[in-house]
């Protein structure tokens, strides 16, 4: 019977972390104060909902979170102009742009985000960011969220990573591929299965350490985890269920019940990886936020000399 | 009996090819001359060889290559002042500088590569080239010259990348992890080795497509390879050869001799990877030349309009 990796009691350490951080910084450095803007486009339900839970545990740690709207009107250059204008606030030190855009125009997408100054992207998204990550430069770069939140959770299994077989299902921008590069610079030895793979099933048993995202309902079978394997599931799916008064519940991308049975550490839906990711985006913007404050203390104290 | 993939021959074609599309944009672009700048800084005596091949493959394609040296006391500034200027220089499409850099003083050799516009980055070296390729926009980026190259051998199989199983081994930011991320997105599943890596003759034996890039002499063995399978070798290796007038010989990092008897196809050393390096860096300076007279085309028309 695997163990909990419970992304609810792990992210709630971490951001009762995060505000004694800015405690302890707010008595070297008075006034200073994280700031993180959201800027979203348009109005989609879900959006405004994931920018308001970001909004609500920011406050709880000490970040000053805005949430910047702009109309569904705004044309690319709107949006750019205003990045840019956030990119040289010095009260903000992260910036992210909710994803994805409503738009009434044709906003490329790839642009806003590599306009995002490198140092303030903190959903690690900039192509130079990716391409650290990629190469190796881990210290040197900001790491997406939501693979450093796996990573987190994989490490608090108490295993080592190093030398271990990783096994990714999915390899897109924001999740898979950041993921199979974070294990990769830790040791692991990494597969990167996708939509052409051919016989998952066999590759999956092959792993000591699995994280799946691919977004289909307990795709992953019970009986193909290797026994004691840690089991990460980033997917989150809604399926009807009548016994619950929403007609719906989430499940993950693996079947939970079945692979509990021979996993050695799972994670839940919900309560595994979600939480972990907003964790992620507010120590991003407090590293971030940290790193801009020790600079500026340094070349203050630089001129002086 | 494996088939041999010589990049001798092949890399004569991607030549030849070079040398027609030099003339065909020549008649379509009146001055149309494709510029290589390679940067050395000091004077190692291997580096110095390398520049003159690619001087004088350059030349013999129709492209302009210029050595541009530094003194083994020149500080970073001035390597990125000399960097600098050739950004700027509309008769230069490509930018190199000569690794490992031979100096005196503390010079941060990412630095001075990151400080080559992305678009003259002819080495795909940059971090922004690197993060492209690394998620999958292989159309918006530089590839590197040698995981191009070797993407090259691999299509002159004549056999689809599409589903297969590939395994490189290696992970370093010139060869190994670009060269993943190219079989990953031309839809490969990959497994990246490297030295933390445990039973990698298992991992090597699953391989239909096998690239080995570590800089171990015959380190892998001709038992390991999957019967039939694509290798490709980047190693170059010298040993000590008492039959030969200089005393020694290159050998790859694959047991060529055994591995031929299994391999479906297999690069031999020399003239396997080695000089698709080369044609590569003349093909990506070639496609950011036409790359930059198609945009100067397009703006005079927009001014004329
Ligand atoms: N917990 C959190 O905070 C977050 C959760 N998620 C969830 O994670 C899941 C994945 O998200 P995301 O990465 O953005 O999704 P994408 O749709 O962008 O990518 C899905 C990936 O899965 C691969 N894939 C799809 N079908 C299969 C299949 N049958 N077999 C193997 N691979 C397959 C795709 O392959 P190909 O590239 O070949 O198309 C693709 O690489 C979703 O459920 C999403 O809701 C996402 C972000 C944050
Ligand atoms: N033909 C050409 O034009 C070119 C050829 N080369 C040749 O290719 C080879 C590799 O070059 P390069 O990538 O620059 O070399 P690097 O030394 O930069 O990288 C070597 C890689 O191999 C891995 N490695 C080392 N030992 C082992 C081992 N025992 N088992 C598994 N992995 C191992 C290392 O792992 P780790 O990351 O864990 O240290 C590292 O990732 C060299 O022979 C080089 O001369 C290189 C460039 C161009």
């Amino acid at each position: 019977m695997a163990e909990i990796l419970s992304g609810k009691v792990v992210s709630e350490e971490i951001r009762n972390g995060l505000k004694a951080e800015i405690e302890e910084l707010q008595q070297k450095y008075p006034g200073f104060l994280p700031g993180l803007a959201i800027v979203q486009v348009g109005g989609r339900e879900d959006s405004t909902v994931y920018i308001g839970q970001k909004v609500k545990n920011a406050a709880a740690v000490g970040v000053k979170a805005t949430h910047v709207q702009l109309s569904r009107t705004a044309t690319q250059d709107q949006v750019l102009q205003a990045v840019e204008k956030l990119n040289t606030d010095p009260s903000v030190h992260g910036i992210i742009v909710q994803l994805p855009l409503d738009t009434e125009n044709d906003i490329d997408a790839h642009l806003v985000t590599n306009s995002i100054l490198e140092s303030k992207d903190v959903d690690g998204l900039h192509q130079s960011n990716a391409g650290k990550l990629a190469r190796g430069n881990l210290s040197g770069c900001v790491l997406p969220c939501t693979p450093r939140g796996c990573l987190e959770l994989i490490k608090h299994s108490g295993q080592s990573i190093e030398g271990k077989t990783a096994v990714v299902l999915g390899r897109s921008m924001i999740v898979g591929s950041p993921m199979s590069d974070l294990l990769t610079w830790n040791h692991a030895t990494v597969t990167v299965c996708h939509s052409r793979t051919k016989d998952i099933p066999s590759i999956v048993k092959s792993a000591d350490i699995l994280v799946v995202a691919i977004g289909k309902t307990e795709f992953v079978k019970g009986d193909w985890i290797k026994p004691g394997a840690i089991v990460i599931d980033c997917g989150i799916n809604s399926v009807p269920d009548e016994t619950k008064k929403s007609g719906k519940r989430l499940v993950g991308d693996v079947e939970f019940a079945k692979a509990k049975e021979v996993a050695g550490w799972i994670t839940p839906i919900p309560g595994g990886v979600g939480p972990m990711t907003v964790a992620m985006l507010l120590k991003n913007t407090v590293d971030q936020a940290r790193k801009a404050w020790e600079k500026a203390g340094n070349s203050s104290r630089w001129n002086l000399s």
